[in-house]
């Protein structure tokens, strides 16, 4: 389809991903163990519900990009992999609640925990979680680290309840959608990101640099997420396509859509998304539309912009393992279609 | 009905918290700024969800034990009405989270936020109102009340999972019951409590006492509030009376009658609680099951009994003002009607 990568990237994406794989894999083996003994409860159905997440086959971006940031920044303690376990489970604690706020049946490819243990659980379950991950962090003491994460996890909320007042309105600007996106995603790793740096003790101006990475990666892994839930690739992120076109999401393949759409597509974009009246057809509909404007493509061009910003966040720092490591991540986050 | 109180706590139990609401009078004023505050937003559903909650007239009975605490412990600083306005904060992110769970339509009174603006609404605001009390607590800075308020956020969910796992369940023993309200309910006074003496520097003695006070009215605390749920008073709590039974919640009144129930009382039990085959008249043969058996007046004098627990708590203290308030507190929790 619209997909404009190069060959080569679209051939195997993930193999940019595999310098960070090798670079972290020892300290991620302690993040897993972190992660599972805390996931551990008295109360059965907690384990069950966490297991049943941390296994689902995520990709673990966000410790990973933690663990490397401190490596970069010469850190030499072992506090990198207990942040690196918080961050993962505050982003575990959003996917539980995000599912609810969805109702999204399915998630990388598995039911969600919500249809598997209801919403109930997943609420509480995903509250459990976030306690841990602050009881994490509190126990490597370092209280630069602390405030970062726990301003991303209020501005995390923030956007979440943004992204739901936005959701079925069609006034949505392509402003309002970057900051949603800003909030629910790229914070999390800008904050990811920066603690590497501040538990190194490094410079104000090198923790600003690795918190600009993060939330560039960010932007682009979440214009990339949003692209493909419209694309012939989706399938694989275990999503089914066309998510976020029946929940009315107003992500930024609509809102290009709908203001480069003529009376006759708006009315369509109104229809399907504002009143939820969706038939047959109208998601393929919709991607035509989408095809017609460029909205794919664009949206695509925009995460290459934010991966660019991205990597030149980092021209401070020396050549070094860790940091070409974060390079090719970039490339991953945006050339992946799935 | 089957309240054991005398004629003069019954006619004015609040008289026990007045030496309480004079003492913290000044600091409170504060901790309700810093409340209203950190409940701003540019996301207009923030703040207009977090004020209907904050405004709903809840007692602050936690603030102001932290409040009260600190001033016992010869607290010279500012940061305990940070940490009070993050109690508070924990506390309204569960009963939004609760109300969730729960689907409960009215609390203290009024309508729920999750009536009003839904259940979505409710889950992530009450993320981000927690998000906010680790915003608070980080700012001042106290590595102790930290860890002591981030173990609390993690047990009082794991006690709402536990709570939820034993829902409906006839087999729920008193020392189930005992430990879903020690863990939602009891950790919060606990911690509320502990941090007033963590911030002054106190011992541990001290910190320890302080905490069990803290667990002790807790624990009375929401033993009156099971027994007031099967109560005439209970309409001044703002709920509906019977809204436990409803909801098949496995209260120690309950446990009580199931426990010296014969077989066709058992059933009526398990039909209504465990099925939720519930008919009209069923609440009131409840309650008349629950005075055959003195459930009602056996969990008021459980609380009692805490209470008692909770002023011994404070023996090691010398006398004063705050600790006369704190002990009259329990009076007022012990003895309240609504």
């Amino acid at each position: 389809m619209t997909l404009v990568l190069p060959v080569e990237d679209r051939r195997n994406p993930a193999a940019a991903l595999q310098p960070l794989l090798d670079l972290v894999q020892d300290d991620m083996a302690e993040v897993n163990e972190i992660i599972l003994s805390n996931a551990r409860s008295d109360v059965d159905l907690i384990p069950e519900l966490a297991q049943h997440l941390i296994n689902s086959g995520g990709k673990r971006l966000r410790p990973m990009i933690t663990i490397a940031g401190a490596r970069m920044c010469g850190y030499r303690g072992r506090g990198h992999v207990k942040l690196a376990a918080s961050v993962e489970f505050m982003h575990t604690a959003t996917l539980l609640h995000d599912d609810v706020v969805d109702e999204s049946d399915m998630r990388r490819g598995k039911m969600t925990a919500r249809l598997l243990w209801g919403n109930q659980a997943s609420v509480l379950v995903g509250d459990f979680l976030l306690g841990q991950a602050f009881r994490m962090m509190v126990d490597v003491g370092s209280l630069g680290a602390l405030q970062i994460l726990s301003d991303a996890a209020a501005v995390i909320a923030e956007g979440e309840v943004m992204q739901l007042a936005a959701s079925k309105d069609m006034h949505t600007s392509e402003e309002d959608y970057l900051a949603v996106i800003s909030a629910k995603t790229a914070a999390l790793f800008a904050a990811a990101a920066e603690i590497g740096a501040v538990i190194s003790g490094r410079s104000m101006e090198e923790q600003m640099a690795l918190r600009a990475y993060g939330a560039n990666i960010g932007l682009a892994f979440q214009l990339i997420d949003d692209a493909l839930d419209y694309s012939g690739e989706a399938a694989k992120l275990g999503k089914h396509i066309g998510d976020d076109f029946r929940e009315g999401k107003i992500t930024l393949p609509v809102v290009l859509s709908y203001r480069r759409g003529n009376a006759e597509e708006r009315a369509f974009w109104r229809r399907t998304l504002q009143d939820g009246a969706i038939e047959d057809g109208d998601l393929a509909h919709a991607i035509l539309l989408m095809r017609r404007h460029a909205a794919i493509d664009e949206t695509l061009q925009r995460a290459k912009n934010y991966g660019q910003l991205a990597k030149a966040s980092l021209d401070i720092f020396a050549k070094s393992e860790p940091k070409a490591a974060l390079l090719q991540a970039v490339d991953f986050s945006v050339n992946r279609v799935s």
